[in-house]
Parts: structure tokens; C-alpha cells; sequence
């Protein structure tokens, strides 16, 4: 596979999700790496360095990516030479995959032990994280069903209603706008996040927020699932998180005389998330930043 | 036009918006009228009120129709005989068409000034009262732009923003769920009416009750503009308003596993309403009410 | 039966409920206008007029009784002589004492109609036209469920509790203190009201603010059930509710350096309010003042 | 006195307060008329009509002045002849002097009646039917002190500390910015009002708004006292309250690069009031503009 | 003493407040493990590990307990043999009775440094922790009173107003449903607490969340006293606080139809905690789950 | 220079500003350690302790003084001999006025990512760190403008505002009353800090709480910067920030019967900022104290 090519599709929101897209992203830099001649551990990185920044770029909110790469940078620049480097990078890219599976099973487990007998969950776009709690929480036999929003414009929904259905969860799926008159007999609320700030701010799609606010204005529950390589180290030092827009035909086809407008993501505020439900254990949103310590 | 198929064209949703079918079931009522036989007035006003129950019943979440046809009624009992009904009911069905006309109109007037140089409107759904709004402000030659949903299901936003677009007035089209990222650039928020109960709450397209908690979060003005004839009288005699449940197949295509839901309105809390834009004037949401005495 | 013997028993909270402190100050007049000797007009009325004072202010919270009483005496003043006002007295108090039945009876009719299959209806304290609500929507055969508190210090609650299990309507008794965490799963509360006030804040029984502080928490429909002679006009003209302090030892024996405080009522702020069921209608809070137009 | 000198003094504030402007603005009308030399009833009308004009826009944010001049010429164009006119004029105008009078008057005996014995009573700005409320409590031997702002940039809080202090009423002085701290310890707030809203928004000085706020936050009872002659009618009919925006230098001298803005008035939200204390009782916001019926 | 009997006493709340179930479980323990014959140190713990689960589950909403008996088994296992095992496990119960004693005198004096003279304080049940501030603000010379609620059903609060009446602290007792009348006057709020989440959230006696939420609506200061011990940290792994329900007859006598609910606790959430006076200071409920990281 | 002159100069007010008290008092410290003339250690110290108090004291609400001196005084005990703590006194006082720069520096940077070109930034009262965020901001070429009060009584938003036209900033110069009417068209707050407490909450300039609670009512991000200095360890003992009284002249001249007032700060709830910009980065208020470590 070409690395410019992982690249391209990464732009192309062809890769969805960040577990894909970090794992994706570290596939394009490891290609990259083995495309680099120099035996020279100085020049090796700094070829290897600019091509990090590339991968590192080609998603502007998609922290996860981010953090693994600088992460495993860090790591490399302490190598001593450069097959030691090329061996690190192997073994890194390898840790991580495995982690982010574990992060989301830790999390699965964690998230399961909220949902009750009878209970309704409300969810909002698609997020493998949080299908890892209904997963767990089927398999531990519980007996609860889910209400899902379409989400529109992409109708991330109806893949969350898809595979809820193949395990055999009951689901209920409705348009975006129907959030408030199904909230109210639900439970709680559970969504995925892109991204979360160092004031446990969390960046998610488009609609999140409002549904933050309907749960807030119904007192029911809030939480959000998220391993921490979510967190944005870039917001401590005062980056605002990039709100990426995208393509207006996603929302209808061109009509003269209208502007379509397409922002992808929204920001929750900390103060309506009951928690955050991390592979560290369920934690106020204002306390995940300290627990990303090492991508700092 | 045949009476029954009016009928069945209303209850198949064929005809939308309150005017539009208020009128068609006064037609309808017209028809019927016209076929009764029966010179007697006792037996003509039994068999007309029998049909009056079907018209007025093939909507529920009307009341403009159901107004319409019980005040009408009522003028009817009061005739001397069936020449004079005719000519009664005729009459009536005429005035209440003007009448129809002349308060979009009056709220047009009322409404634009509302409108300031340079300010932006949020509007969910479509309303041929907000549009009359938009028509005079623009008339007048006011410079705003209008944001509006696209509006799922049914996606009448796109009428709106075409609507608004062919006035040249310039519309942003976004999806539901990027509402309150648009809002906050709002200057405030006007939207139409299906009923108005006793309490002054507003029923209206789903994702209504979403737009008001959204602007009462942002403290935007939110301005409900509708005549008093959507006033449902039947509310303040205890009854609910029934919420339409549409067809599944509006929100997706059957998928297996999957309980598609569709409830056509929600219910916008009285206050969170900053005024209700009537042909009498701007009113608290509380006081329309009283406005509307004729039809109780 | 003696006069000051009745109105002694008012005093002593002996008799209870608007509706019962009404008759029994009414019977009390009609008694003490027996005793009047004089045939002279003018006279008789001071006299009687001096008793209605005595009456009205055996119980300064309960404005159906002053409302009554100060709207009877205004139609004697319009008589011609002592036989006529002895006559329009009896007729007057058969109207209301037949007026209230029909107000709690029409109350119940509207109230039921809030009450649909399945609901959980959440009450504090003890109210006849609450319970007039109840069984009208159980005689209707709706299948529903009563949350009631207990009600300290008076226990009102059990009454209740008691009078629902004997309609067989499903009834669950807590502590007052439980009321958020089972409000949680009600549909509406219903409580009723001693007076209301102009600016339509219902004054009841201790605890009905925070009862309705919770709902507003929770976002649950909060209704008052109260006819309009609760209406207490004094409050127009600046008056304050004032609130009863009844004896302490209904909370606790007397405990050596330790206070107890014990006010029988406190004030539900009219935004808290979803409605006012009464004889009219389903009412805004700030209208009910009008509509009791004739004790003004 | 020069009718053209009086508006001037009008619009240059250096006439203040609703009622003062609004004498002065219907003596500037009565020399206007004395000076129409026409005895025909048209001409003469439309020469005062014209005037009258003149006179209701010298101060845009003055409705009792607009209200007793329209309300005026109405009763004009009923007259038989210019004699009859100029009699009813002079008539008018001595019953609308007496009227502001006596409603300033009432307001004060039932805003009294709202204070206790020990309360504390925050207020803001200066206002004559606010002063009269103090009096009256004062006279009837109330104890009780208040806190007032003394409202920049034109220090009219002064102005009431000082008759306070006259008065004998404890009275402390603070910046505006302190009114949070202070609020906290106070009983209830009372402002006057320069114009109420057909939704029972109410204009008073810049500054009410965030006091309403506070009291809000803090739960502080929030009382208008305001005649109904303040009801701007034309709120009804969708125009906007214009908010004067005052002289620079009431502000600060100039300063090189710096912008001066100095709005003169905000809007209280109707929601955030808990009753508007009128001539005719203490009533919700929402329900002031009917009762200034007459001016409509 | 017996163990078995200790532990049956722990069930049926013979032994109450979270200090004395604590020590009185580490006192069966120790027992259980002097009845242990075994001199294998692998057997012994095995034994001794089946013992503390017993000891640990019999009051599941008493993390100090069971917090206290997870840290001294963790270090037990780190013992060489039977003998060091006997020796620890009395020297860590002698240090856990200590702590225990030091934590509460510490709060007490932390917490008293928020009592001024003048203030007015309101409590719910009764709390060793919160009377040991009182008692120590009291012996500062501190001039301040107590309200205090009843707390039905078990009427705890009647305690908390003997022993400050013992005191000499000027205490008021009201109804549980008298707390928002009585809070009004009050400075500010400190209850003790039954658990404390990972989220900052604390279980507490049934009717602290409407304390809570009284206090939030009249912004008065919301404390909770509380040593780090009583830290759940089973509620970050995702489980949920058990909210134990007592006997029926706590409540009410049996009455037939009616159901008697009885929880003894309930949640108060994070956001609405002004502070958690800890033995480690005033901290922000979201940052004590770290604070009690040795039983974690 | 005399220490005790420096140390009056403090208490007059006549050297204001975080930073600037503390370098001076630490200016005053190191001139008493001059005089000390002792070659003791021991009694060096205590002389020199007996100083720390006097200048730690001479400014009750600036806790950058109280840490700096404490965090000094902990370092000078450590040291061998007189000759070392001279040595030490010096470094230390050297190395805390480059910290205070650097850490203005470092706030500034981070604040500065926060602004956006066409932002309006809304400021109050005076503060070297915020003016930091803005000369950064500008330096870095973006297009901002500032609307700032005049904070009363001492107006020392003249200041910022003049500052501000100097960099060539548009800013727009308000009365405190009018922060309402102007924060409707900022896009967030930025506010500095006298104090912050170990729950997060910040002591300001009085009228700082009313601007966060605008800010929460009109959702608008609301920081404030503050280095960690600010943090007052005191406060998580339980401590309250002492509220300095300034001279009632500040506010109006002496007036016969009026009672001035004139607190210098309140306090912001933590809740209400939505976060803290320090020189670590932008943190939750909550974990500000932590952050503060070495002060404790």
C-alpha cells in the first residue's frame, strides 16, 4: 500500500473513526520510514519528522492520531541509531493498536456496569467505543434497548441502528429532531467524543451539544465514552479545536440563491457531562486532561 | 372536485399548511352542503352537521380547520331556513377565506417590524405566516438574512430556503442538528404554528420545542407567528393535543431489527416563548387565548 | 347549632378544606342572621355585616370563605328590606354550596382528561378536588397510579393514600423527603390550593414549593387544581397570603433548648406552574385572577 | 411660557421623569392650541393634529407623554366645534394631571402594603412612583431601610438617597457593580418603569436588566411600580422600544482612541418580574397592557 | 463479643453513622481472624479473605468500611507469616481508629473556619463529622445557630437538635418539607455524606439531593464534611452506588391498597456541591476520588 | 528606600496590582534582612519571620504577596548560615520577579490563541495579564476589539481602556450597567484574578461576579488569567478571602443620613468560569490549586 494514498483517504474521510484513522495514520508513517534511505540517525529523522507532520495533519480533529504520532516521536528521537529507531517504530505502532483495542474493551466493561435492567439509552451518531458498552452489557445478559438519531447528513445513525440490531438490542431509531420527545424516557445518554479538551470540553459531531443541553434540561444522566488518547494537549496552550466543514452537498444539492452550510463537529460543554467514561474508570470531564499525562 | 376525495387528499397529508387545509375542508363542507337534498332545515343541518364531524376530524392537529367549521356551525343553527343557510355558509366560508388572508397579511406588518437592518432570523420548518413576515421586511426594504433547517423528515426547510432565495433574500441552509451553532449568530427566532392550547404552549413541527430550549439557553428572542384562529379551544377543557404519528417510511427505509418512530410535532413550553405575533398584535403566549373567544 | 360554636371549631382546625370551612362559616352567618331581631333595614345589615367580619377572619387563609362571604353581602346590601335580605341569604348559600360541588365536578372532568393510560401522577398533602381529578379518570376506566407524600406534620398524605386504595386505584406512600427520587418516574403532579394570588402564585400546604421546585428540576408538567373562589383579590391590592404557624408540638414534643417551628404553608411561584385546572379551564397562572372577577 | 422653549427643554432632558414630561408636553399642546387662530373645526384639528405630533416624538422613550396625547385628540375629533375643542382640551389635560397624581398616589398604598417590618428593599435610579411606595410605608410607620445603586453615569441614585435620607429612611449607597453583594441581604427590589411592552417587557434606566438578573439568580422578589399610562400600545403592533443613546461625556471626557458609548435604557425580560404594582393592583407583567385598554 | 453477632448488629442497623460500622467491622474481622487456627500463612489469608467479604458486604452503602478492610488486606498479603499477619492486622485496625478520630477533628477544624458570627446554618439528618464542626466553631466562641430537619422516617435529625441543644448552639427544628421557607434565612448548608463517587457526586441521607437543589435555587453555599475514606472506589470501575431500602414500617403502619416505598438514601450531584471539607481541605467534589488514592 | 515606608505605601493603596505589591513587599523584606544585624541563625531568622509577617499582612486580599514570602521564607530555613539565607533572599527575590514576568509572558501567549480575528473581547476593571493576552493578540497581527467598563469606583478601566487606544486596539469605554447591553455582541470574557480559592472560585474587582453571571446567563465563554501565584492555600483550610472595605469617599461625598459602602472585590463562582488561563495552561478552575503546589 502507498503511503501518499492512506494519506489521500484520510483527507477523503474515506477512514472514519479514530481508532482507524490512528491506526491509519501510523501504517502511512511507518511505510514512509521504510521508504527512507539514510543511514544516518540525524537525517533519518529529519525526513522522518517532516513526513510525520504530513500524517499528522491530514486529519485536523482527530486527536488520537496526533497524540500516537508525537508520542512514538518522542520515543524515537531517544533511539541510538537508526535500525534501533526502524525496530521502535515497529514495536510502538504495534503497542498502540493494541492498546486502543484494550482501551475500548476497558471501557466496555466499565460503561456495561451503568446500564441497568429495563434501562433506555440514548445515543447520538456512531462511535465504536460506545457500541463496546451495549456489547458488553448484552453479553452480560442485560435486558435494556437504545434510541438512535439518524445524524445527519452522513446518517452515522443508521449504522449504530444496523449493528445494535444484529446483536439483537432493541433499537429505536429517529430523525435528529425527535431527541427531545424520545430523551424523555430514557435513562441516560451515552455518546463517543473526537476529541477532549483540557477544561473537559468534548468535541463531537454535529448535534452533540443540543443533546447535551436537552439531557441537562431533563436531568438525565450524560456521559461520554472515550479512551484518553482523545484528549487534545494542543487546547491547554490555548488551540481552539479546529471545527472542520465539510462538503456542502453532504447537507443537499445545490439550490441558487442558498448557502449550505456544513459544520461536522460541535463542542459539549464540560459542565453538562456527568462523566467520562474512560479505560481509566468513569471520571469528571474535568479531570481527564491530567490522566492523558503522557501525550503531553 | 369530489368532497370525499378533498377529504381523503387532506388526510393523506396531500395538503399541507393550516390555511391551505382549512380552506380545502371548507370546500369540502361546501360540496357536501350542496348535496344534501332536504328542504327541511332540521333534517339538513343533521345531515350537514354529520358531515361537518368528518371534515373537521380528518386532521387532528388542525384546529384552524376544526375553528373554522364549529364557528360556522353555530352561525348556521341560527338561519331560518335552508335558502338561508346556504347563502349563510357560503358567505361565512368566503369571510373566513378573506379573513385568513388578511391576518397573514396584518402579521406580515407586525412581524417585520421586528426585523432590524442587518440582523439574522433563525426558522425551522416551513409557515406561510413567517414567509409573509420575511416578504414585508424585505418589502420594506430591509437588509437580513434568514438561517433555515432543512427540517426532517419531510425536509420543508428546502421550501423555505427556496422561497426565501427567489425573494433574493439571503438564506443559509443547515442541517437540524447544527442549529445551535447557527443560532449564535442569530439576532432572534421566528417560527409558525400548528395549535395554540389554553396555556399558550405551541404545538408545532417537530424540533420546535428543541429550537425554543436552544434560544432560551442563548437568550434569543423566540417569536411564534400565528393567527389566533390556531387557538384549540378544546385544550383548556383538559384535552391534550394529539401528536400525529407519521409514516415510518419518511425517516428511512425498513431495516430489519430497527423500530423506526415518527412523531410530526412537539410541544413548545409557553415559556419559552418571547411573544406570539397574532393579527391583534404581539401577545405574552398566555393571553392568545382570550383573543380567540369567538371560537370557543 | 350554636354560631360561635362553629366559628370556634374553624379556628381550632377542627373543619378542614376550603370547601368545608365555606359551608361552615356560611351556616354560621345564616345562623347568626337568624338571631338578629331588628326589621330595620339598615340595622339588621350593620349588624350582620359585623358577623360576616367574625367569620371571614376566623381563618386568614382560606380566601373561598371571605370570597363568599364578602360576595353574598354585597347582594344584600342591594335589597329592599329585612324579609328580602333574609330570603336572598338562604338562596346565596344554597347557590354556592351547590356552585362548589359543581366547581369540584367540573374540575374533575377537565383534570381526567390530563390523566392518560399508564401515567404515574405524582400528589402532596390532601386535596378534595385532586381526588375529584382521580376519580373521574378512574371511573372513566384509565388504568393509571397515584406517588403520594406523606405530608408532615398533620400525615394528610395518608388520607389520600387511604381514599385512593378504596377507589382500588393503584397508590405508592413515601416521606416527604423521597419526593425527587420518585418524582423521577411520575408523568405530572397535581396538588391543590388554599388561595391564589393576583399574580397567580398558589399559596398550599408546606412542602408544595419545593414540590414544585422539583418538578421544574425534572421538567415534569406541574398543574394546580383549584376552582376560582381560591382567588384571593385582597393580594391585588398589595396584601400579602399570610402564612398560618400552627402549633409546634404537631412536630415534635418539646425538646429542652431546641426550637420548633412549624408555618402550615408556603408559595409556589407562578412561573413553576404548568396550569390551573378550574371550572373554566385549563388556565395560565396570571389569568385565574380575572376570572374571578365577581369576589373582586 | 413658550410652547417651541418647552419641547426643546424636553428633548434636552432638562425636563425628567414620565410624568413631568408628560405635564410639560400637554402644556406645550395647550399653548400650541391657544395660538390656532382658525374657528374652523377641520383646519383647527389639523393644525393641532400637527402638533401633536410634534409634541409625542420630543422624547421617543416617554409613552405616558404619547398615551395622554393620543388618547386626547381622539376625544378632540369628537367635539361639535373649535369651542367645544378648546374646552375639552383644557379639561383633559387638568383630569390627566390628576390622574397621574392619584395613580402615583395608589401605587404607593398598595406597594407599601409589600414591605414588612426589618425588610431590606434594594432599588435602582430614581422614580417617583418608587419614591412614593417608601413614603407611604414610611408614613404608616413601617421600619425598614434600602439599598440603592447609585446609577451612572448620571448618579440619580443619589437623588433618591438623599430624599431618603430626608424622609428619615435608613439608606445605604453603593456603585452599581456591588449591587450582587449587596442584594444577597435584601428582601425584595423595586424599580420604576419608563415604558411596558404589550408582553410586559419593561424600559427603565441602563442597568435594570442585570439587576433583574440578580434577583433572579438570587431569587429576590422583582417589583415594577408603574402606572398603566406607561404601556406603550405600539409594542402591540411590532414596533420596538428605541433606546435612547445619551451624550459621551455623561460617561468620561474624551479620550484619544476610545469609543464612549452611553445607552441610556435596557429591557427587563417579563419573565424575571414577579409583578408590576399599578393603579389597579399588583399584576403579572403579561397582563398590564390590557388594562391600559384606553390607550390603545 | 461474637463476630457472627457483630455482624448481624451491622445489617439491622443496630450500629449506625459510617465511623462506628467501620470500626465495629474491623473489630469481627479481627476477631474472625483470632479464631483462625491455621499457622500457613497461604491458608490463614485464604480464610481470612472469605472473612473480610463477609465483614465488607454487610452494609453495602458504606464504602468506609469496606474501604478500610481492602487497604489492610492488601497489606496483610504482603506479610512473611502468620505471626507478622496477627501483629498488622491490629496495628493497622489500632491506626484506622485513629485516623478516623484525627480525620473528624481535622474537618471540624477546617470546617468551623467557614462559620461567622451571625451566620445561620443549615443541616439534614445527623452527621458525627458535621456536629464535630459545629462543636469546635462552637468552642471557638463563634455566636451562630442551626436549622435542622427532622429527617423522617428515623427522625435523626432530632439528634443532631439534642446534642446542640446540649451544646448550647441555638437550634430550630422544622419538618423535612419546611427546608426551602427556612434555607431563605439561612447563610449556607453542611451535610455529612454516606459515599462519594468518582465524579464528585455523594450519597447521603433520602432528601440531601432536594436540600441540594433548595440550596442551588437560593445560591446559598452547599458543603458536604467528609472524611476521604468514605471515597467508593468501585463507582469509578462504573459501578453504581446501592441505595439500600429500609423496612416499610419506618414509614407507615401497613395500610391495605397502599404500597409503602422507603429508600434511605439518595444522590447529590457534583455540580451542585459548593465544596467537600475533607481532612485534606476544602475541595472541589470532582478532585476527592484522588485524594483517597490509598484505598483505590 | 525605608521598608516601613514601602510596606504604608502598600496599605494606602498607592502600589497596586498583583505583581507590583508583591515585588515591592519583597523589596520591604529583603531591606529589613539588611538591618537585621544578628550573625546568628537562629535569631536571624526569627528576627526576619517576625518582618515576613508584618509585610505578608500589609495586604490582606493579595495572596501572590503571602505565597511569594511563605515560599521564601521555607527555602531561607534551610539554609546553613546568615550568610547563606542573604545569599538565598537575593536569588530567590531575583528568580520570583523573573517567574512573575515570565509567567505574565507565558499567559499571554496562551490567552492570545484564544482570540480570533473579528473577535469582541469584553474586559473589566484593570489587569496587567489580561493586557498581556491583548499586546500579544496584536502583536501577532490579529484584528480584535475590546468593549471595557469603568469599573467604579476607581475607574480603573480608563486605564485599560487608554492602554488599549495606545496599542492601537479598538475599544469601546461603558458604564458598568451597561455590560449586559454590550456582552450580547462580545464573542467571550476575559477577566484577571486577585485571589483564587482551592474550590476554584477567583476574588475580584466587585462587579467581576455580576459579569460571570451575564456572561452564564448569554452563554459566553468567560476566562479569567491568572498566574498560580494567585492561588491562596489558606482558603483550602478553610479560610474565607477576607473582602477589603475601601474608604466610602472613593464612592460619593459625605451626605447627611446616607449610609456608603464600598467592598473592593467579590467573588466569582467556579461553575460560572469556563476556565482559567495560567501559565500552565488553560485549566478548569477546579484544578487550579493543585497547580499551585509549591506554595501549599
Amino acid at each position: 500500500m502507498n503511503a501518499d494514498v492512506l494519506i489521500k483517504k484520510i483527507k477523503a474521510l474515506k477512514i472514519q473513526g479514530a481508532k482507524n484513522v490512528a491506526l491509519a495514520g501510523l501504517e502511512a508513517l511507518n511505510i514512509y520510514a521504510s521508504e527512507i534511505k539514510s543511514g544516518n540517525k540525524e537525517k533519518f529523522l529529519k525526513e522522518l519528522g517532516s513526513k510525520a507532520g504530513v500524517v499528522a495533519s491530514s486529519r485536523p480533529t482527530e486527536p488520537a492520531l496526533r497524540n500516537s504520532i508525537s508520542f512514538i516521536m518522542r520515543r524515537l528521537y531517544r533511539c541510538r541509531d537508526v535500525t534501533e529507531i526502524r525496530k521502535t517504530l515497529s514495536a510502538e505502532i504495534a503497542e498502540f493498536s493494541e492498546n486502543i483495542e484494550s482501551t475500548i474493551k476497558k471501557i466496555g466493561e466499565i460503561g456495561a456496569r451503568r446500564i441497568s435492567n429495563g434501562d433506555v439509552v440514548f445515543t447520538h451518531c456512531h462511535s465504536n467505543t460506545v457500541i463496546g458498552i451495549f456489547r458488553r452489557a448484552k453479553l452480560e445478559g442485560k435486558k435494556f434497548s437504545v434510541v438512535c438519531t439518524e445524524t445527519r447528513p452522513m446518517n452515522q445513525g443508521l449504522i449504530t441502528a444496523k449493528e445494535l440490531a444484529k446483536m439483537r438490542i432493541p433499537v429505536t431509531l429517529i430523525v435528529d429532531s425527535a431527541a427531545r420527545t424520545f430523551m424523555k424516557k430514557c435513562d441516560m445518554v451515552i455518546i463517543g467524543a473526537d476529541a477532549i479538551t483540557s477544561t473537559g470540553d468534548v468535541v463531537n459531531k454535529i448535534g452533540s451539544s443540543t443533546m447535551a443541553l436537552i439531557a441537562e434540561d431533563l436531568k438525565k444522566p450524560f456521559y461520554v465514552a472515550a479512551g484518553t488518547h482523545k484528549v487534545d494537549p494542543a487546547t491547554a496552550q490555548g488551540f481552539l479545536e479546529v471545527i472542520e466543514e465539510r462538503p456542502k452537498k453532504e447537507v443537499a444539492k445545490k439550490i441558487n440563491g442558498v448557502e449550505i452550510r456544513n459544520p461536522a463537529f460541535d463542542v459539549v460543554a464540560a459542565r453538562r457531562i456527568t462523566g467520562i467514561i474512560t479505560e481509566s474508570g468513569v471520571m469528571p470531564p474535568q479531570n481527564v486532561y491530567k490522566l492523558a499525562g503522557k501525550f503531553n
